[in-house]
């Protein structure tokens, strides 16, 4: 089945033509001007915006963590991307200490199969380094798995210096492209004791960011960049939210390092304000790591996107529910940690960065779509509204207005962060591979998501 | 006529896709997969690289200058251009002091029109500051000449810092772009001078870089921004030559500044060693302002272009024939200052940087086509491949393989500082909107250039 | 004559070292543990601060300006300079053009000589460049003058570019120090004659820092640092005054260039917001250039001060009465630029910097005595309390407290822009050469002025 | 007894000024101009540099290290310190895990008691972080032991991150000193055992330089100046040998920082390719981490030096002989490692950074002396020639001329890094509290060293 879309803004990182956009069946078939209308169904898109649909290379849908599984599943988790302008996910699978990652591999296929509504990816998980996660590595590049992901934090994933070292040079020579969390564990964890030390009888939210300092983060950075430059590899700082982390990735940059920066949207639109407010859902459903930062962070970051400085703005979507979160009511630490999202990327982008012309929308179409795929080894299947391409559109109007609440989502955290957050523009409607898959707000049953078998890192193209 | 290019390689800033290129007329009608054929001619080019016709924003034909006259008028200058893949130069029209702007359109629209073969847009220079010239802005800019340029050096050009203050601030209202020419034209005399007591009988080409130190471009960018810092007014620096100079827009950028970068590809592949040799035309040839810098300086471009710091790669083509260069053989102020290079910018830097990864294919489309046509207001009718674009288009053959030579240029300068460098790839075919204006290296008498009128610039875009 | 001061805490740029200080005559015989007291007259000087006496390396006193002349002559500077605890003043002599540099020294030996109650030295002011200043240059180094001063600004008495340079070049033969007032006086001038088209009905004090940004003391810096670094000579940044001049001065240390920096009291102490005060003498009183900068600029300069980055804390003493800075009340470009502060200084920065531990004691000496003795040439003369040094002594008392006002002030200025400052503790005594200068506030009608005769500049000792 | 040291020059870290200098009994009694005579025995040392006995702050005399025990106890090592100049050591206390402070401390006043010539003081190194460590820090303060030392790397010595942290809050409340030898074991590990897989039949010395790279040593550097960071504590670098390392100092200084920074002769003065050189004696010789690092490292840290980045010049002097070197000949991981060196530092840096105006003299002062003294509580008793101070004095003859050679030197290694090299000045005579300890280079039996009881660190007045 062909379709036409006549008349719309089609975007790119480059910005902003008119053309027509021809689907045929799954694939883009043409961008032209007066492109002939036999044989297609026509659809007037004049005065939209059409944006290559989102990819998210950051989200854990049916993750057990924490004690608990996470709040959203693949059908979920998808159906909130859907809604919000994603179309493609890449999410993180992960084995427990000792499993192959193969094994890892086939559970996260079981987790999505069959039930994603949009098209998803996984990257995975490295949380030991021996002989035999050395000889998994390439098994995973070959199915599909081009992308690797390593902790500096947390006592079940971290990784010591020697076998992050080690992880990176069998990385380096497979090309592939390795995201790490970087925060100092060690420390963190000294923090933690001394707040109990201090307060034994609980320690709230507002301990939290304490426990977690940016300079913590920085020096996890400046590490990891240090070990990468002995190693020779590109790496992936994933969820990066304080300035200090930002300055270690200019050092590196500078002395001649290949460095990607990923950032998510609770570290531009939110800051650690909301760990000292007396509601503790409200405290709590903040919680995540690296914790929200200081407004000057914010800003630091806002400015280093608009300058070309981050490459990626992804989610580390990971919802829990009011009542999961309860868990941690006396004692932080037991709150599970982390956010939903997934659904309100483009939106808060497009309202609170391009409206105001703090990004254009090249560069908004940049972030949020040409280079993750082009860094998680999509491109140009997705990422980009040009011939050949998969048809994963966002239809965007640019005039419309709403208000984002939790109420509304899809997504079964059952609220957002971003409670009350005026938007400019909405999303119209998403095809997914030709298919229509959100209509105003509501993703129809038709959407499949598929597995995407991704190739190679194109580093230079970013 | 519809013309259908198949099953190339269609590249972009964003990297290459392939697809089809539908050809109706003198616009681009569509990119697609398996266009149908009918009604169009139909050409072949499977492995081939389509790139957007190359815009050259730094060109001086037919100006009169240092008692004689560029070898290159309109007509030779543009056939070099096209046959070296530009479809568009942005040449320098330049008012005497006291003659109005719109005179010196005029004249320029005189040497242009009926001769040019690509298509050409105007630069005016500023070479003084007064009501008349504020008030005539306006008009060149409703008149498509949205770019100016001033000088800080040559005593019949320069301006000094209170009007470079004054022009800024209205260009700034205007949202126009200004190119300056950054050295301090005030201590080089000093420093000529010096030569001229200390080698009373003649001063070789060898003083000209020694009379020209970098110290003396990077003075002259910084006090340039700093004036632009307090009119708060993005600027360009034109053939920026020296790392001490790029060091000066890094700081001007650290201190948040809009600052664009121009380099040339003599400043990327030329160095001053030339200017130390016996045989006087060898040294003559490349002089020019700035003069070829040290191989750091090199390498420091280099380095800042992969990084993208830098947003264009002009050629401020100005070329004289050894005779005319011979003017300066006892007495090197003498010589005509000025390179030809329009006929050789793309294929050097798809042979010294592309074929070995320094860039990558998105990045040369960006600075050869792509950025130019977005800075001086052509975007998207130039610059890129898509619907509604002229078809403006380079078939590069990456498997070709040449070595320039001066014999074998267009432009009347008669030698090319280039000589026997070898190439990769070679440029097989130039459509100039729609007409095969360049075949097997011949320029067809069909190309036809038109004035270009421009918009405004794209600051954000690029 | 012999006197013992027993018992004081001895201060250098090392810190503080408790011992007698032996005065034979005119010089410091000795610096011991319990020196013998016999044929010596005694002095208690227990719980005392013994400070090596100040030198202010930037006065203005007894000089025509602006149709006026300034409210301190030699008798009553040199009167104020002692009280405040300085025993050595360089003053700027400064010619006419057209006149020598020898009879300008003439005319200040004649200003000064009878009438200066502290010791004093002349800086030469070059206000052009000929063949005739050139030779000059080293007539003045074998006078004792060995140090010199150009301006970046004010038609009077700036030099260009190529002046600047080859005035360079020269002192750097010599190696003399050269101190440079820095604002781009051009573009000054332009903002300047904006306000009055704007404001034709008159321009307040508070278009005073309008016309004068940090912007353009920062150009004018990075200027002469670009030219210094192609004429190979060190240069002094007298009256520094903003951050944005600070990071110039960094950058050109960074790329290996020698620079000194001078502050002033007036820029670590006071900021611009008194230029928008509605009392039009406390705005007028404050009018020198450079302007009072930004809060921020204060903070950053006590930082840069505190990490050793400056060099010198001197005054720009250049005293006016309200009277006569009312000639500017309708348009600020007439009032008189400049403030009293020679008997403030070491008062305010023991007050505001070293009892608060910003600086430590030996940070304070340095700046305010050993550095500007070892800069100019006088050193170890002036400038420290050791064996063979002249024995110019500040004795502070540091438990005593004081206020700071105008009706106290010996300058004839009649205010002081410290009006009520507190300060902690309070010059004592005065030694100046063996003589007690000042007792309890009283300058002594045997202090008499002798001129330093100044030698080589020591750059490597600061 | 009394000591007229007549007409020298006496040097401090402000320069040099001639004076004579009283010796009365161990301390200096006077410094002064035509100090009587009367009662004193009256040496001329006109012509002579007199410098205040120089402090090194980094030794290892009879340490049981890596199955062996180092060649000079403190006997030979404190005799060969004082042949050098150096009256003051402060040698490493080091327990075993487990073991108590106290027990280390005793353990080594027994070492030191009664055998060394030269004064000396302890710090205390702590090997492990727990409630009894923690108790015992105040006990080391009050018993003279304000400094401690901590490894970042070795098994039997390495402190992990939070035990670091914990470390660094505690001697931060005390406001100690604490110095930490900065390298990644962790990754340093790995690139051994990597080394051992590739060269499974031996590896020689070329492979020490190869297993720490310098991008290790600024990881370790960078991660513990972030710790400071959040504990907020000033540090020191100890023998830092690196640009890279150097540019985690500017960093972490340009964030607000306070860290101290030391250097070795051995990184000013010889460089890596000694590890490449056929003569195994040579090339194990040099063997010590950090390793001598490139040529532009060596050029980094003088400049460094020379502008003020570096605050003391120690010699981690470690003994070993050839035989003892000889262990590791098949294996470089089992050659112990250390240098001699605490017999050269002064006549190296006197011969190679002053004599060619790098620095000058009071530079020299203030990092062999002047800088260590305050830093580690000794000031101004000593580091100073003043006024009740320590009579510990250098007389050094800048007109002489030497050659250092191995079989010259005292220390029990027989060996010199610096075989060969050339000497400006040499030392002729050695005042340790005002007893001659050295004369013509024979060190007198009457050179008795005592403990340096020492007090708080003077962080301000470096």
């Amino acid at each position: 089945m062909k379709r036409l879309l006549k008349g719309g803004a089609v975007a790119s990182g480059n910005g902003v033509l008119r053309a027509d956009v021809l689907i045929d069946g799954e694939k883009i078939a043409a961008v032209g001007l007066n492109l002939p209308e036999e044989g297609a169904q026509v659809e007037d898109v004049t005065e939209k915006l059409l944006l290559p649909g989102f990819v998210d290379a950051h989200t854990h849908f049916d993750l057990d963590v924490a004690g608990t599984t996470t709040a959203d599943d693949f059908a979920s988790g998808t159906r909130s991307a859907l809604r919000g302008g994603t179309t493609t996910v890449v999410d993180f699978a992960c084995p427990n200490r000792g499993d192959s990652l193969r094994s890892a591999l086939d559970a996260w296929h079981k987790k999505a199969g069959g039930k994603a509504a949009c098209d998803y990816g996984f990257h995975m998980t490295l949380v030991e380094w021996n002989e035999k996660v050395k000889k998994e590595l390439l098994h995973m590049y070959v199915n599909g798995v081009t992308s690797f992901k390593m902790y500096m934090t947390y006592p079940a994933l971290r990784m010591e210096d020697a076998d992050l070292f080690r992880a990176l040079e069998e990385i380096r020579d497979l090309r592939a492209l390795v995201g790490v969390h970087c925060e100092n564990g060690d420390v963190i964890d000294a923090l933690i004791a001394q707040g109990r030390e201090k307060s034994p009888n609980g320690m709230g939210p507002a301990f939290h960011p304490l426990s977690r300092p940016a300079a913590l983060e920085a020096e996890a950075i400046g590490r990891l960049l240090r070990i990468a430059q002995v190693a020779n590899c590109p790496v992936n700082i994933v969820h990066l939210s304080s300035e200090a982390g930002m300055d270690e990735v200019r050092a590196a940059r500078n002395r001649g390092q290949r460095v990607l920066v990923e950032t998510c949207p609770q570290y531009l639109f939110l800051d650690d304000s909301v760990y000292y407010e007396d509601d503790f859902n409200t405290a709590a459903g903040c919680v995540c790591a690296p914790p929200l930062r200081e407004e000057s962070d914010r800003a630091a970051l806002i400015q280093a996107l608009a300058k070309g400085e981050i490459q990626t703005v992804c989610t580390d979507h990971c919802a829990f529910t009011p009542e999961q979160k309860a868990a941690g009511r006396e004692d932080f630490t037991k709150i599970p940690g982390g956010l939903p999202g997934v659904e309100t990327r483009g939106v808060l982008l497009y309202s609170n960065l391009v409206d105001n012309r703090r990004l254009s929308i090249g560069q908004m179409v940049r972030v949020l779509s040409e280079n993750p795929a082009k860094l998680y080894g999509m491109w140009p299947r997705k990422g980009v509204l040009a011939a050949g391409s998969d048809a994963d559109i966002v239809i965007y109007d640019p005039e419309a207005e709403s208000v984002i609440t939790g109420a509304d989502q899809l997504s079964k955290a059952g609220y957002t962060p971003y409670e009350g957050f005026r938007t400019v523009g909405a999303i119209e409607k998403v095809y997914l591979r030709g298919t229509p898959a959100v209509e105003r707000g509501k993703v129809s049953d038709e959407a499949k998501g598929q597995f995407v078998f991704r190739g190679r890192p194109l580093f230079n193209e970013v």
